[in-house]
């Protein structure tokens, strides 16, 4: 058969993408894998992918450690923005996937290929991620979707690998996993509907390791937002990451259930263990009500809301992204100093911030007492002057409304 | 002396209230003292309130019970918001203080009173609260406010009384609490800075009653947006909230301290504890991700935030509060639901939601599969046309990097 | 031929809507055509409408009068919310077209049709807003586009017709023109880029017809934000809309080229004539100054433009729509009197606003002058309390920054 | 008398600020004048200004030439925010005002002065300008402001200077003028009220000169958001401003009369004249509608609306406005390119836009026609998928409307 050219294919070593890897070939592609590794696999899973892509007889295959890139490019913005989707769920998922969708289409790039092609069913938020960093990145390129487009069962996949001679281990468990750096989730029965409880066995750290009686304190310093010492140790930002994971299983913090909105409009469930991004999050957090203005706190939470869904949502290439990117580092200036939380089996609790930046500590260094920045008097002008404009629309607001029964009625009754 | 007319006073039964209640009466005011109930008093409470002003000779003492009022005019949109300022602090005191200085206002208004008093100090944000509501339900009263222009010392204070033959029994403990519906709050030593750690032991339920392995299940369900009912028994939100804060309380949930920023610019901290607002808020919020559009969620977040801020800030009279209000009513229009919710020793954990206006379950009652609302193909078209904005602006991105080459020389042409 | 069943057309009596007519009819559709006039019809074009489908032997016919729907659904939101897209564009198009495919949809429903027709292409906005308003408001009918899913040229319609012995008369002229109640747009060649000057004979209206000496004023009275009188002469909507259309058109006022987002990703361009949106949205702005709290101008405009965006994105039955229109419509209680403004050859002015709940006037009646409201002492004190936010910070980031050349430097030159 | 010190006022010349000069002095004070240059003032009214400087003699009299700091500092960001006040006033006073208050504050700074004063009464927004200015660059310096505090009368500050020897020649004309760079604004009588007629000849150029029949095109050419080029000339910012000011004014376009809110709460009006800014906002606003995304033209517009807030209410220190300022930044990448537009007599008019970074243009040069990027199947994927959660959602709102039987019974089942 005549070669069609090369084409890279996103390859997870399993079911779904070695089932691309096979069927493409047998379309005449010669296909390059790439596993891009966002913080969920160790060496030996890394050394299944791999065997398991030479197993599909690839003409080439890569392993490119994203772990780092994904921090610089994603998970210091989703820090410096305190995104929390919901205000539970640290966006794992999306981040990661934006980032393996780069990753991927830079080496198509590189290596000269054809096309690409990812393992997404039509169903998720995975297919349109991949979709539209490959289009945006590689606009010259094929993107070919096999699972997408053929709608095969487990078990036509299963059937097909066999006549290839492949076999793929079955996933164990009850529960579908998506482990990386940033968050592990988790799907099951329970995750179909909104109702149902996940159990604690189904997270893969099981039930808190921790005694129930058992506590300890953390603390965490920032520098202009970015978390570098773990209780006065200094570490890179993966290792501090996955430091905070681990401390964060044990005691079972940072575990979820999110129910959130697809980008295809429907509603989506699942169970989630991001201890990293709790605390990192957390902590930075409190440490910007020290070294924030109120305006600032206002608006930052909005546009880290929005650079969040912007994320989320598939859109991590429109130029506002940058834009907001810009608004968050310049905001994290002065975002430098140290946390201390507590954890409890299942809890977290903010014990206090410190920094030399601090808008609470300066007060009293540079102007003693609340009293040398204002006294009673004017205390009172300011009240008055605030209040004016509600007097006068309260005025009119009042007027408008003096027919009807005064609110006072209902109060009066008192005693 | 002649009388200088009647006045209403903002009564706490504390040093400060009963300070300006005998000073007031020497100027020659006829003083009336109004207690407003939102919650931080038991019976005993007030006959001793009661007890006190009548004391201090005050010509009328009233007590109102604002309890409800409280709930319908601010609690209930805080709720519909999901209002938690810093992610954290419900909004206990400041609602709590705007509907009381209304109450006392309009209170003032029924009685035909000349002026009105508050005890609050310059130092804080319930002198701009009590001075804005006064000045805008009644501008032609005056404001009197003994404390913030006299700038007494405690001794001062608690000598003047004696000379009157009043006193008041002093504030025991190593803490300052504020007790309300909504929540209570704490300060002590360890507040004044940002660094300390407040003890479990300073909050009034003290460290968690609960045994460390002990946890239960909740079921709240809220009626647009409304909680009507515990574990399936109907209650009035007043009693609900109550029964929610012992049971919070119990398990040491819905406490924190809060680092943030005063209506008068500068930093402040303090403990709180508001179990019924933490579980009411999560729970409302879960079931919310169930029942309204990603769009309604993002928007509803930032306005519910803007509420809270303006409620914050004295700017409850603001006609701008009652056009959030309208759209956050609306936005409760099916927000009807059960949650379920397991506490434990310091934590909570959200279980599911249901609701007979579910966007997750009547989508497969009404259409199916997934694949009944789009296939593979469609979801291939949508990501095509999702793309479109973004490889256009990718590519002018991208030749922005790869070309050094000055736009202007190319734009140069001129007229 | 066994009949389909029946289908609803979205129908306007061009060249495409008949081709598709004939073409259902073909499939074994019993056609039923629906034309929606939202104000770009008068009685003749109408009837030859009418005529056309009767030519194409379709099963029925109807017309709906929609002008008056449109502007209690749309157009008083869209005044409401001053919407002037890129400060410039009535959204006219967008809301005619969500008008149209929610009459055609809901006839659909009231005639037990069991699919709906409309003759967009793929290119275009409307496309998506025909298609979204079919699907929510009718879900179980299927939707029929010919002539997106055949991509003909205008020769092979034009052709198929004339098989069919039915003759479509040419468009005339150069230029493609939509008309309707709140705005007519115009495309042509030098709409294609975004650098070609669109004559003014390219505008239906042609170059203004008066004066170039000539001048106008004009008062227009609102109600609670709806327009109810010109000049004093009470009018409804329609009429009152369509007045102030002739006016501003002899004018040649409220007209622009409009370069836009589609919902698709591409950028856009195309002529506009709005002059009662241009007359009514300026108008009703300068009132609310007058009228609303700076915090209500401030988010009111934000939200406006997120209302506009809804609409314009075939959003309108995203349930935050309904929430914003609370919002909006609570916004306008005292939106209540008069607004002069002088007409001249291409320009609008405004000369004055006044009104019985004006926050301007209602201070000096109320309270005297300025200093009833505060004085020297209020001002200075409200100052220094204003600032001290900004001194914090002022001071933290004065720290950081301490090492690099001071800014005053530059400045010192002095003389 | 002993000295109090060195205090630098900023000085006017006129009335108000000679009476300071002369009444500091003789309380004690070394008085040294400043008078920041902001676009108002020529060489004849700088040497007159001088020359009441040395008639009041005070110990040192500078001028700072803050045309360009002006325009680095404020001009550019109100342009890269497209920012205008109520959708038609340019910020000139408030820009100015900062400016000037800030070179006031770096000069006392730097000649080691004890004490900072202006001239501003306690009626407007200019006193909370300066106050803030000062306390945030200079916080160790007292502020002295002895229109504010004492009170006068226009007569008795004449009487004053007159008996010092110092006359001031009365303000000429009906209408107070205040001029500058980025706008000239007049109030008179007809400004006390929302709905006289401000005539055209209050404004300093009086009715256009421009013949009725008149009109010009002219094409503006930016680079990152700053305007370089005049019809291909080359022009530095601060000479692009005032030609452009004067062929504005020649044609009587960018005049207005804006009622608004001020920072102390009340509305006030005030006639504007400001050519450059409106053209060079009109220009800028349609260069980025071609080179801008969606998404970005919409929050861009939401974030300069912000900012223009934050500068005139006073809060141009506050760190959010340096965040700001990098976002407004960062969008202004690519925005290089032409506007052409025609002037007539009091209007104008956008004839078009170009930039080789056009989103319009490179769409044709990369991908061909429209159908490169998508096909009719696509856009019926995108449209159904785009439709999906408005589907749940109107499934679920339609059936909210059709049953009336209450949600909650549907819920009932409790725990």
């Amino acid at each position: 058969m005549q070669s069609r050219g090369k084409i890279v294919l996103a390859y997870s070593g399993g079911l779904d993408t070695t089932y691309c890897a096979l069927w493409l070939k047998e379309q005449g592609w010669e296909v390059h894998t790439v596993t891009v590794d966002t913080g969920g696999f160790d060496a030996a899973e890394l050394a299944r992918i791999e065997a398991a892509a030479r197993h599909a007889d690839v003409a080439g295959h890569s392993v490119i450690d994203a772990r780092r890139p994904l921090f610089d490019r994603f998970l210091r913005y989703l820090i410096y923005g305190n995104v929390l989707r919901g205000a539970s769920y640290p966006l794992c998922v999306s981040a990661e996937r934006a980032c393996q969708a780069e990753a991927v289409a830079r080496h198509a790039l590189a290596i000269g290929a054809d096309a690409l092609a990812h393992g997404s069913t039509g169903a998720g938020n995975d297919q349109i991620r991949f979709d539209v960093a490959f289009q945006v990145l590689a606009p010259g390129l094929a993107v070919i979707t096999p699972i997408r487009d053929q709608g095969l069962s487990r078990e036509q996949e299963v059937a097909y690998l066999a006549r290839h001679g492949v076999v793929i281990p079955p996933a164990t468990g009850r529960y579908s996993v998506n482990a990386g750096l940033w968050g592990t989730t988790v799907g099951g029965a329970e995750t179909l509907d909104g109702w149902s409880e996940l159990p604690e066995s189904a997270f893969p750290s099981g039930p808190p390791a921790a005694a129930s009686d058992e506590s300890r304190e953390l603390c965490i310093t920032f520098e202009q937002g970015i978390p570098v010492m773990l209780d006065g140790e200094s570490l890179e930002p993966v290792p501090l990451i996955e430091r905070l994971n681990d401390l964060a299983a044990h005691f079972g913090i940072g575990r979820g259930v999110h129910l959130g909105d697809t980008i295809l409009g429907i509603k989506g469930r699942v169970g989630f263990e991001a201890g990293a991004a709790q605390l990192l999050i957390t902590g930075h957090r409190e440490l910007e009500k020290l070294l924030l203005s109120g305006r600032q706190l206002f608006w930052k939470a909005q546009l880290g809301d929005l650079y969040g869904s912007l994320i989320h949502e598939g859109q991590a290439f429109d130029p506002l992204v940058g834009n907001l990117e810009a608004f968050l580092e310049a905001s994290q200036k002065t975002v430098s100093g140290e946390v201390r939380l507590r954890l409890y089996p299942r809890a977290l609790s903010v014990l206090g911030v410190r920094s030399p930046h601090s808008l609470m500590d300066s007060r009293a260094a540079a102007y003693g007492e609340a009293n040398h920045l204002w006294d009673g008097a004017d205390a009172r002008g300011f009240a008055r002057v605030f209040a004016v404009g509600q007097r006068l629309s309260g005025q009119v607001h009042r007027e408008g409304r003096n027919d009807s029964a005064p609110a006072a009625a209902t109060v009066g009754g008192g005693s």
